[in-house]
């Protein structure tokens, strides 16, 4: 029935904004402490976890989901393990809650201190991935938010288990001491897939600060459209190397079979190759034998690539127009020649997504043309694309990588799952 | 036709897009040659402006606005030379962009920085006020974003008199000389107000980066609710003011009498007062005469603060519950005695609109406890809630003072008109 489900959700969301007021102000032992206590219960209980990661994958088989689908959807002792380690590695992160970042003294005398805060409440809509419900629920406990967890229905029993265990650590940490019912608001899920709870969620503005969906594009479109709270969106990454006629062609050999094998079917691997007309003739046939050799990468080219390569007698497709659009996930790149440094800059504004994109080049002046030209999350200059991630740029953690422009760009960790107040102290100053 | 609208909109939004890549890396000073060109046309074209402006003045007579709109409507040549003054000031503000935020260098010999960048297009939507549209194409022109203006069909001659201008300035300006086409993309203000080309750019978020609505709840929420687009919104300020038991009942009338009638019908006014019940019967009446004798402000009160004002023969009427929610912008106040800090704290949190609130205490224990725990953009202690505003903080501008907790919270300045990119700088580093 829709209306006890808006019931359901809104006073879910109502105890979601209790719990975060008191987050807010919740000392950093006592949150670590709870996510310490997290850690150890996700092995200790790790029988019970994995029974009810079975029914998910018993149901998964019937429904015939796909290899890749159910190997995300899996659990087992040893990822169990491997998640209670990350849990332990943000609980030793440090708190962001509370950073002075502004500091001023106004002529008047008064004193404005600008102070990092937790954003409130955030809802967090995913799909399959069940690990995403305890990576979520950490980096919004730490960084002092509540947490509303929106699963798929793949991972229902799952993501029900680990609720459950999350809770348990809460309610057996300091926090669930000082009082059990207002921190039991700290991270809830959502307790059903009923699309009709999470369009009472979408429009919840008044108890819910931040939406984050994590997922395919359908879904993260979904709740865009439908969302009157502001949504934090993790897009594709339609990811461009740029090989620029100054470059050292072994570092861009070595670079470009980085971003593309390493892990085809992330965000931030490579999909799109530029390569300078002065230089194509001598890179491309190099470059191509050492994609085909590694992992078979099927290269759509463009007219004057593929010319090059069938000179070279080395296999590839004609791309489409599409193709140089496309986020690929797969060992598939899309080839083109472009006729300058500028014409490489505008081409990737107009076709990537404004993820990752780099330059390959000894020339600085070039370089820093392209990063500053380029208008996307991180723009690289001679290093793989693949390093746009919150580890590999030292954030300790992330909840993902924004592809929004507003609050958070590239990868969101700690602080980026905080907002700032202004702390304004006088000595009973008025405005004239 | 809403087909010819959408492709107006469209097309328009495709050049803001254009332009705003062009902007973004547009040298300081030939953004401030703009902005002083515009200043010097605002005074040499004041009778070009003005006679626009007569045209919406006789419609708005015609159509009985009241004597407020109308008075927002109108431009003087005073008014004109002030807002001259204003373009000028901006100019002389540093340029928030390239600024660098932070720079770290990982074990692994990658360069990072994170460099602040125009955030892209910015589409303002907008009431009856004429001199928004010059307020805002300034503040994103400066911080290198393209503007999109969509103003009230109240002011449609002024605003399209102003655009014209606009575009005049920045034409005759470096960027003009540099590339006309490109650059009158900058500033643009679509050139009907029909709510399907409205709602057409709400719609383009792959286009338009962010849409700040500037006027009443409705038109926020109505933007809010139908926009893809992120939206930064300025809603209402239900600003309260809380006489600890340790106040300084001299600063704190001093405080309440500025907070509540300097100029009632802003958003940082206090519309609600609380009052310790330790020194409530202290307090109030000498505060309620002050108000009375100013203003003849009306209080609506508590039951334990109307029978302290009975006693003292002092006039006030019985509050109603939405009296405790409401923000009045007029000679009105809400008064409630409470029990304690905490229940003080709770009562703000759950009445307030996290806009401004203030604690006036000589206990410091009391204040830093009410500075960390009332969730509210600016929290004040021993001043008054009319300093929440980007000059008094010294931003030197502002687009408006933002209620979200996402991007931008409080005053928003030109470094609030702005995200970051990371620019990554390597040696050939690929991802292990």
């Amino acid at each position: 029935m829709p209306e006890d489900l808006a019931h359901l959700v809104t006073s879910l969301a109502q105890r979601a904004r209790a719990a975060s007021l008191a987050l807010a102000i919740a000392p950093t032992a006592a949150k670590n402490a709870a996510l310490v206590r997290l850690a150890n219960l996700l092995t200790s209980s790790a029988e019970a976890i994995l029974s009810a990661n079975q029914k998910d994958l018993d149901a998964a088989k019937e429904n015939n989901l796909s290899a890749a689908q159910i190997d995300r959807l899996t659990l087992t002792p040893a990822r169990l393990a491997k998640l209670a380690e990350s849990v332990r590695q943000v609980a030793a992160l440090p708190d962001p809650v509370g950073e002075l970042l502004e500091e001023t003294t106004r002529p008047n005398g008064l004193v404005l201190r600008k102070i990092r805060v937790p954003i409130g409440v955030i809802g967090i809509v995913y799909e399959a991935r069940p690990n995403v419900t305890v990576d979520c629920a950490v980096l919004c406990l730490k960084s002092g938010n509540a947490a509303i967890l929106r699963g798929g229905k793949e991972s229902f029993h799952t993501n029900t288990a680990l609720a459950g265990i999350i809770q348990q650590a809460i309610a057996n940490s300091e926090l669930g001491a000082r009082n059990p019912e207002l921190f039991s608001g700290a991270v809830q899920l959502i307790p059903t897939t009923d699309r009709a709870a999470l369009m009472t969620l979408l429009k919840l503005e008044t108890l819910v600060h931040c939406i984050i969906p994590r997922g395919g594009e359908g879904l993260i479109r979904f709740v865009a459209e439908n969302s009157t709270i502001p949504v934090i969106k993790h897009f594709k990454g339609v990811c461009f190397i740029y090989v620029d006629r100054a470059a050292d062609f072994v570092m861009a050999e070595k670079i470009l079979v980085n971003a593309k094998i390493s892990r085809p079917g992330v965000c931030n691997a490579a999909e799109q190759l530029l390569v300078h007309r002065d230089v194509a003739e001598q890179f491309l046939p190099g470059a191509a034998r050492a994609l085909l050799a590694e992992k078979n990468v099927q290269l759509r080219c463009d007219a004057a690539s593929g010319a090059i390569l069938a000179r070279a007698n080395l296999t590839y497709i004609p791309a489409i127009e599409a193709d140089y659009t496309t986020e690929f996930l797969d060992y598939i790149l899309a080839v083109r020649v472009t006729d300058s440094l500028d014409t490489a800059i505008a081409t990737i504004n107009r076709d990537s997504s404004n993820h990752t994109d780099a330059i390959i080049t000894s020339d600085a002046a070039a370089a820093q043309k392209f990063l500053a030209a380029v208008d996307s999350a991180a723009v690289i200059w001679n290093a793989s694309t693949r390093f746009n991630d919150g580890f590999e740029f030292g954030l300790g953690a992330e909840i993902g990588i924004s592809t929004d422009r507003l609050h958070a760009r590239g990868p969101m960790g700690l602080r980026e799952l905080c907002s700032y107040k202004w702390q304004v102290t006088g000595t009973g100053q008025v405005r004239s």
